[in-house]
């Protein structure tokens, strides 16, 4: 059952600036790109970089005027599904290099300020029973409000006004997981459940099968609960929204349009 | 002229809790390790992994009382010299992937909030000008003042109280460079002329030397001046003191005391 | 030279639910009425109670569906008009009982964060010569930008931005003066030079006139340099904009229009 | 059953600095003092005022070296004693003027930032029945712990952490009845439950007690359950604990000592 992602907008910039773009399902080997098609209007720039932990890739542009986007994938999963609550917690000594920034705070995940709530709150559970834990609390304490968050919303925001949109069940969720010594990135994804259909975000967390061999692996976890791990295809990753947001402008671009359709065939 | 280092500290647990730390100088092209001796004392669990941007190591521990850990370097610097001054900006659209991360917000910088200042500012200039000004302005502006911040003091705190340490001043120098679409990192290191002597924290900033090849490199800038380009020894690198602690407790550890040294023969 | 003033705004809500408005010239000894007109929709319930300081009054309303105000007032000031230069500081322990009260911290200004700064930028000075260094300094570093602050911008933001409205250069200048030991208050005021015409704030500071008997007064300054004291009609004073909105409802209340006026013949 | 008081503490300062003190059970209606007894160093100057809603005095200082206070007192309480959970709520509408500014956001309490956690969480219930609902989330979420918390603590800070001292409890009770349109003050009091014995402080709220007649009045509830109100002696009120610190200095001084003591005989 492949994943049918269409996606376009478009902006305009009064003079020249540069545009970072990241918007297209990652070809990594977890998603099989069947098609892939991205259209773009001519820029005085356009150089492709990779994007972090090399999943994904970042389009820098230099744009004067309209710019339109076009794009259409068809994807197809072949990812580990493991219940998130039968997955154990990798001790903090044991992390591989890659799963160790992951601990750390980040601009919207100030995970030092959690601390004590996730240890009176989730303290007596661990791993993955800790992390559904945590998911059902967000689940069941937070309203998905469109509107009532923006671009400066910071995980600790949320909590104390128990709304957002997906970024900010993304953040929390991000947020207690670390406050927890549990890795956990944010990851920008399509998915076909997400009602209104836009760009979506989920958080990761590193923990590990023990019926599978190897030390840890990331685990997909959604608490606003529109998507599902099976049909989550992923975009790019980073510490939280700052990394991968779909568009970065350095000068001032007017947005116009945006349409995302997700579609499991 | 080689540089001496050594650093020696202690800690010491109540139960068995993990513990990462990053204290050596990093073995890389531009600083040569000519001797270098770690002693630590036992643990059950002692491994390492690469650190950020493959600077340096981190050690992962599993400590259960007391610990203790004895260093020991000799270094040889080999390190691009342009003055900061005449370096260009490189445009944001053609910065390289390993660049891209470091134009985001991070925990301790919020770029964000600084972006009106900095326009007004220092709107006027670019590149290593720029970049100048901003050292010249926290450096007339900031007090040196030991003891007025602490482990969750942020940039804006910092810009705020017009204090702090070396840490609060690269933090500030890093956010200020990424309000104008430069790459900052945060350096943790070694300097001779560090009062007292300390571990040491810098800026360094992504930017062009006109008169060498190739699109960018990065540059040490320290807004207390207490250490130059020249005899600053790496550490680690980060995009703020979250990433680069010499030392990270996942549970509650005594520190006992810390001893540094630097010389320049 | 009597200031005529009118105002007029229209709200609307979809149920019955509490407002409280202060939009009204104060009737107080240093501004005298020569005429003044209130018109209001019929509310279910209006009440008029005395505002801080016995400054003003607020009106209490129990509104259900549309409703319209509209005002018009002449006012003759007679007002107390030292030049802020010559002013002196009255010192902490002789200040009396209302005056004590603006020395603390409030919602919007947390003078306590911006101690060290105002020591710094400011200690070489005292009284009213160290409040017009803080007032001049605001307005060469500020940028006044309609829509660049919202209603939960406090004088923290506004400093590290260094943008924002009328109620943001009172705030910050209110936070300076503070931080200094001075008794600060907000003002919610009408002034004839207010460009657009709109309701404005001000600042004033509790210092004394070395050529007037008695241990000192209230003495209003206009960080925006839009209002001189000469010319502004006071409609309330607090310890912030929070205390001082000229309408502030329990439950939506879908705003619909506002109308200033303010015209010195 | 008369309460009796005794406190004592001294300072010392390295040059002549103002201070200001509100440390005694204030002389009210609801308080009858049987006998109180003041003893302070000399000073250079002092001078009693009136504190906020008259309840209690400040004492202003000018002190130069070592100052001690020594304070005793004996007091009967009369005190109207509504069970919280009785009482009903005040329609804004028909809040009198001395209750009206308790709605507003104050230093320490954003009340603006609970509103929808608020909503959420309580908007089911009204009057001292909601009241009561928050008294019993605070008390069942959080930890009473010495040293989570300093000065600069606000309620949102204490609403994150779950955490801190009467001082917290107190400004997180006034913060969520503030949300929802409750009057609330901060009391800073003594009271002989109080473990370790110190200065206390707690929230108050403007309900009316249907059995009553009269508009409104002030109730005592702490949220930390270590004092009653029939057992509390107030000391002064204000929006938060910046207006009643028992010591405010300006300039550095050095806290010595501090001994409290509270009896019921």
């Amino acid at each position: 059952m492949p994943i049918s992602i269409s996606a376009s907008f478009a902006f305009e910039t009064a003079e020249p600036i540069d545009i970072l773009l990241q918007f297209e399902a990652a070809a990594i080997p977890e998603q099989r790109l069947i098609s892939a098609r991205t259209t773009m209007s001519d820029a005085d720039h356009c150089a492709r970089v990779s994007a972090g932990d090399d999943i994904g890739e970042r389009i820098w542009l230099r744009v004067d005027g309209r710019f339109e986007v076009d794009y259409a994938s068809e994807v197809e999963l072949d990812r580990l599904l493991s219940p998130v609550s039968s997955l154990k917690r990798v001790p903090p000594h044991e992390l591989p290099a890659e799963a160790v920034k992951y601990l750390f705070d980040s601009r919207y995940c100030q995970a030092d300020r959690m601390q004590s709530f996730v240890h009176d709150e989730f303290g007596g559970l661990t791993g993955g029973a800790q992390i559904m834990a945590m998911h059902d609390w967000i689940s069941s304490n937070f309203t998905y409000a469109p509107g009532s968050s923006n671009a400066s919303t910071t995980a600790v925001d949320s909590f104390i006004e128990r709304r957002g949109v997906c970024r900010d069940y993304a953040h929390v969720m991000v947020t207690l997981a670390r406050a927890s010594a549990v890795p956990a990135r944010f990851v920008s994804c399509f998915a076909p459940q997400v009602t209104p259909q836009d760009f979506h975000a989920v958080a990761e967390v590193f923990l590990s099968d023990p019926t599978t061999p190897g030390g840890g692996a990331w685990y997909l976890i959604d608490a606003t609960n529109m998507a599902n791990a099976e049909d989550i295809v992923k975009i790019g990753v980073g510490r939280d929204a700052a990394d991968v947001s779909f568009m970065t402008s350095f000068g001032a671009a007017d947005f116009q349009c945006k349409e995302v359709a997700v579609t499991q065939s």
